[in-house]
């Protein structure tokens, strides 16, 4: 009978053929935001059912309201394993600026440095390469007599625009996706060489604020003065979310939020965590975060506002001399705790509309809201999952916040009950999100034998 | 011998031919902001060339470091007339944003309106529009026995983007320029019945920031909090600039500014401007600008601190959460009286840079500055061209301050010592620099008809 031994041995065979595998993933440019690649999306779901059938997974695309979702399901070689859900998604962020990028997003390639090969492309690490590490490792089990734990999985398309089906849909499908564990991997290593579990994520809110003043754009010299200017408005409003601590000034803003128990607090000091190293490697050297605050805590227990994006009037080269007629901006919130995404949605949209003055009117686009999430962080599976990832890396995994939102975990607790391990092989200059992303090929390699062990630890 | 009235007749038998010449003329996208239109500046330019050479000038081309200048000259019928140079711009704005006309920018076209016909089109106004009006009186003498006045003129091609090579052009070319007056086509009539003599202008200081924080973009949930936001710190100076009463707060802004004198303040009060109906019309109704200012002060002769377009982090459709690299913002100062150009630019230079955080580092952009312009409101060639005017509308011609800057008119004084005479046929809702910029047929027509009677009027 195959041993763990004999799985791991079939990845590092196959390393040349799951790069391909990754590759075809990587080259189908599913960018959710973008009705343009609509159909883009529905070839990545496909891509991935047909992936799922070819190693023995029954496998489906299921219509949701927006994108589809992958699933599949596959049984253990013996019957009282426990059962399983992946999640990953086969959406991806909007490439632009697509001048930043050395080579072409969706055109994936490797490359050597000194540290090792890298896979650049949009999505080579999230989430592309991420789920497809989990997959590796269940093709190597299906190659050696089957899988340790039932397994189901679900591939969604809407991650990276705030999963709006996601929620419905693990209402209506409850029964056939509850299992006893959900698996995630959309999450970061502590460093190159230090895996990571994840237990505490921050949520999100993120609005769009819309303002228009004059029926057309004008001549700022024909009405420069009288006519009132839709981005002074907005500067001035944007302006006024932070004192000059850093602090938000959202009315009701820091409800819920807690300070750090002491325990958690001297567990994150002793990470040994390098903050002038964190700033430093993308060029910034003071924490710009409220005052009085670690960066560890800016980043995994502390909220924040932020501006995703402004624009308004004229952005070409060279000068034109408009009083544009509208001024937008795209503003989000990380948050902690028990902060409520509904209210300080509420609270934001009273804010902006409380400074407008006459004559300008405001429209405010939701892109979605989630709250924190806290994981039980000493569970079984979670101490299980330790012991599997140390005997890959040879070292104890770190167990960490998150300052990003991974809302879907809180959509699984809440619609199905389920608890979450959240293990994730990127590493913070991966740049995702950012011109030339890209997924070390030692993540994804040692990825893939990291799941083979994980599963194998949890079916003991 | 012919008469003017034999030159008017002229000009209203060749309204059609006179339109067919407009059209070719807007059809060239002669945009100087853009780099990719600079080749139809030079279409533009010889466009123009060929059109003085065919109504008898001696013209040329004559290259500058930008854009060409299309130049002409031509004698009088009467050797000892005056010597007049008149000034045009072939360049345009921008036509984005395309989506917002009606129909493409760089196709004219004719529209029936119930109080006339429109000419719609990039340019058909600023200035293209008004430029011809003065050619086609001119093709109308020719056609008649001659000129009254010795006729240079001068069109240039990045009046748009600040005329950078104007003022070492005149400087060169001091000699074959310098004429008795400077006759300006580029401004307003006072209402679509009264038309109007220009002499105020306010100045201009265009600049542009960069502000840039991380070596890329980030993100948001990864680095929100501890890493500094450039659209943060690009809000909170522009929000700096105003305070709650409109008036600017850029140290030293209002040296040079003074109250309006009581006789030009009564004059003004005299014209009878409907403040609610220019801002209603554009679906205004509250004045913006400094309060207890009127609404033609704060357009003629109070400064102003404008936005004219900022851009930063994700700008397309739905959400990214991205803390970007980036910010920038287009800003411009309307000058009166005597505040001096560099001094604002130098003063707003360091007003941003004592507002930056650690990690910003910022760049400015200088789009050209000019010196407010204030011209003789009781000279002879002034009382002439009212009296020519009042003879073709039938109203007395007001005389007026313009809120827009047209800076060469100081570059003429300066280079050359010469005065101007502005008279203009654009209406406010010409929409220039604005999708569907138009003119209308009237203004074209009488435009004309206008220019040869005060040719007459100089000339006696």
């Amino acid at each position: 009978m195959a041993t763990l031994e004999d799985v791991l041995a079939t990845i590092d065979a196959n390393g040349q053929a799951a790069l391909d595998r990754l590759f075809d993933l990587v080259r189908i440019p599913s960018i959710s935001a973008q009705a343009q690649h609509f159909p883009d999306c529905e070839r990545a779901a496909d891509w991935l059912v047909a992936q799922l059938a070819e190693i023995g997974f029954e496998s489906r695309k299921e219509p949701t309201e927006g994108r589809p979702m992958a699933m599949g399901v596959a049984k253990a070689k013996t019957r009282d394993a426990p059962h399983v859900l992946f999640y990953g998604h086969y959406d991806v962020q909007p490439a632009d600026p697509l001048e930043l990028w050395f080579s072409p997003p969706f055109e994936p390639r490797l490359e050597s440095t000194p540290t090792g090969e890298r896979i650049y492309g949009r999505g080579a690490a999230d989430d592309k390469g991420q789920l497809m590490t989990f997959l590796e490792a269940c093709r190597a089990f299906k190659a050696n007599g089957g899988l340790p734990c039932h397994v189901s999985v679900l591939f969604e398309g809407e991650e990276e625009t705030g999963s709006p089906s996601l929620p419905g849909f693990l209402a209506n499908h409850a029964k056939s996706l509850k299992a006893d564990l959900l698996l995630v991997c959309d999450t970061s290593m502590w460093s190159a060489d230090t895996p990571a579990i994840t237990t505490m994520l921050r949520g999100l809110v993120f609005e769009e604020v819309v303002l228009t003043a004059a029926n057309r754009d004008l001549h700022s010299g024909l009405y420069g003065g009288p006519a009132i200017n839709p981005i002074r408005v907005l500067s001035r409003i944007l302006a006024d979310l932070h004192d000059d601590q850093g602090v938000v000034t959202l009315p009701g803003f820091y409800d819920g939020v807690e300070e750090l128990p002491e325990d958690i607090a001297t567990q994150w000091r002793d990470l040994g965590f390098d903050a002038a190293k964190f700033l430093g490697d993308v060029g910034l050297s003071v924490p710009a975060g409220e005052s009085g605050r670690s960066v560890l805590e800016m980043l995994w227990s502390r909220p924040t506002c932020e501006f995703n994006g402004i624009v308004g009037g004229y952005t070409g080269q060279g000068a034109k001399t408009v009083l544009p007629a509208e001024a937008r901006a795209k503003v989000s919130f990380r948050l902690v705790g028990r902060q409520n995404p509904d209210r300080i949605q509420q609270s934001f949209r009273a804010f902006v509309k409380s400074r407008l003055p006459a004559d300008v009117k405001v429209d405010f686009l939701g892109h979605g809201g989630s709250p924190a999430i806290g994981l039980p962080a000493r569970g079984e599976a979670l101490r299980r999952a330790r012991r599997a990832l140390e005997a890959e890396w040879g070292k104890p995994a770190a167990v960490v916040g998150s300052g990003g939102s991974i809302p879907i975990v809180g959509a699984f607790k809440r619609e199905l009950g389920m608890d979450s391990l959240m293990v994730g092989f990127g590493l913070d200059d991966d740049a995702i999100h950012s011109p030339n992303e890209k997924y070390e090929r030692r993540s994804f390699h040692k990825g893939a034998r990291s799941w083979a062990r994980i599963l194998a630890a949890l079916s003991q």
